[in-house]
């Protein structure tokens, strides 16, 4: 393990090479790090702003072994890294932050939740599902509709289906492809909101404020933040991820999803154990963003200040939406990321927009 | 020529690889482009967070053939590149900006105040001088004292010395090595205050808040910014710039220094044709700070808003300064960027510190 906190100069390695891996790099870089990008594809979005790019697969001995000779703290920048790789980190003695527990809590979404409860943080009723029949058992304990997801890998609304009764539950089950699943109760949620967070080496926390969230096909559009809130349901909303980050012993950014009840009752969708898209506003409404957030805490710094200095929407640009740079860079409220990718496919996240305004009085 | 805007995507090449380029690259990042760095040194600053590094002496014609074939359009980041470098990129049909011009122009200080006159743009009289005999015919023309400066290579206040009469031409002559030079007057200032401004490829120009500048030891120290200024000092500093920016047909950021007298009347000292260590204030202090201007202006993009978003005292972190990164780490108020540097030798720029507090209202 490396002194903390660790000096400039150091170099902080990165798993996976898109575009929160290419944000975590232009924040290492302001403080004076270098960063070391280990991602399969040549020429990633996050490797061309870095110090050291590794082409490898995830799970490749080799690239591991580059990446923890070149690195003094490794992360990741997306939840699909798996576990094996971590571990061979761990091996090479390599610090790694997150750690592999929270990496695995968080790619399995019948432990995410069986953690997420026992730590005291509410969630949608729950049941695994490895068959037909525990779906139909699921059905008859639990009640219809549940809305039936693969326990791995699924994101952007993909791998999930809603199953409104018994006769539905074997085309459910085979439309997910016999996979392990979990079957959740519908969340009746007013709204969706999120908290980006930051829990340091010496187990100090930052909470940007909270954000409301608006998907479209599953995959997230919008992001408002300060997002307006009861102080009950904002006292909640900290509670609940302070608790979590209490409980894994965290060490980085994590960002956590919630449905927000018409009761003002709080419920935690996931928690992702990275910077995450509901942050990207944080790049032009808070001196210290969540990126550099990251970086900091990782590193072994102190957190920074996590104020909002102005109301920003988030929108994220996809496929073909970012063809209209020119038209954005054009609009003065405007703040346009672009992340470097090549071809704009339907639905991929080619970079976002922050419209600031100044905050209420 | 390429098409000008140039599309996310494009590359920007830079000529000069230390913190100037480094922070260039950062935000050409965050509009998706791709940097070309050329430097003389391996691992310098820029090329590291940069797509491309190329390792190759100013002038030499591999390496700027291989900048030129790689960049859609070339720029610099401190401006005693040699002139033949721009020749030889234009002949190579490589786009560049700032153009050879007003790069030409501000090597020389003798070419630099004539023209500022020339432009009417006031300066502190000057006379060449080519020999000590000149030297004392300046002295009779203009008085005593006169600050004697190389007229080319001088930067952080080397390069130059005070002549207090005809007794002392001599030997200041030859303590400047003999060189062409420009005798000045003294300027009899009460402070230093600089403009950095951008002119973009369709002549819209945009101009940062009057910044004021403390030297010591002729290294810039610390600029505060937005500097309280009268009405008729404001417009003046504009109208200056202004006529500057239209008089080159400039494209990019310029760093205008001017001295401010007693009785409000403003003297050009000099102006670098690039970004600028008075306009840092900006990275924290603005939506759209003086990189990400630059690179909008030499891409041909739409300049963006100029405001200050806070009062900011930017303050340079100069050789081993910069070790008091832990605690600069542990202000709220203050933004820390350091710039990758390896050795901390006295006087180096190492990163720099911006201290931010709200604007009064």
């Amino acid at each position: 393990m490396p002194d903390f906190p660790l000096p400039p100069g150091s170099t902080i390695g990165v798993l996976g090479g898109g575009q929160l891996g290419r944000m975590l790099a232009l924040a290492a870089a302001r403080l004076g790090f270098d960063v070391a990008i280990l991602d399969p594809e040549p020429d990633a979005p996050a490797a061309r702003v870095a110090a050291h790019a590794i082409v490898a697969a995830y799970d490749d001995p080799e690239g591991l072994k580059a990446l923890a000779d070149v690195s003094d703290v490794i992360t990741f920048e997306f939840e699909n890294v798996p576990a094996a790789a971590l571990d061979r980190l761990a091996e090479l003695g390599a610090a790694v932050a997150p750690d592999a527990r929270a990496l695995g809590i968080a790619q399995d979404r019948l432990a995410e939740k069986t953690f997420l409860n026992g730590a005291g943080a509410p969630t949608v009723g729950f049941a695994a599902v490895d068959s037909v029949a525990d779906l139909r058992a699921a059905l008859a304990n639990l009640g219809a509709p549940l809305l039936l997801k693969t326990r791995r890998g699924g994101y952007d609304g993909k791998g999930q289906i809603w199953v409104h009764g018994a006769g539905g539950a074997t085309t459910a089950w085979k439309a997910l492809g016999g996979q392990p699943c979990v079957a959740e109760t519908p969340a009746d949620f007013r709204r969706e909101v999120a908290v980006v967070a930051a829990r340091g080496r010496s187990g100090e926390i930052a909470l940007y404020p909270l954000t409301e969230s608006h998907h479209e096909a599953g995959i997230l559009r919008r992001a408002r933040a300060p997002a307006s809130a009861t102080p009950r349901v904002l006292a909640e909303a900290e509670r609940i991820v302070a608790t979590i980050l209490a409980a894994l012993d965290y060490v980085g950014v994590i960002g956590v999803e919630m449905f927000e009840r018409d009761d003002g009752k709080l419920l935690v969708n996931e928690f992702a154990p990275r910077v995450h898209n509901t942050g990207h506003w944080t790049l032009d409404g808070c001196e210290v963003d969540q990126f550099e957030q990251h970086i900091r805490a990782i590193a072994g710094w102190p957190l920074g200040p996590t104020e909002a200095l102005a109301q920003v929407e988030m929108t994220n640009l996809l496929g073909e939406e970012a063809n209209a740079w020119r038209k954005l860079a054009q609009e003065p409220e405007t703040r346009l990321w672009l992340y470097g990718k090549g071809e704009a496919r339907p639905g991929r996240k080619m970079g976002h927009v922050n419209r600031l305004t100044p905050l209420p009085r």
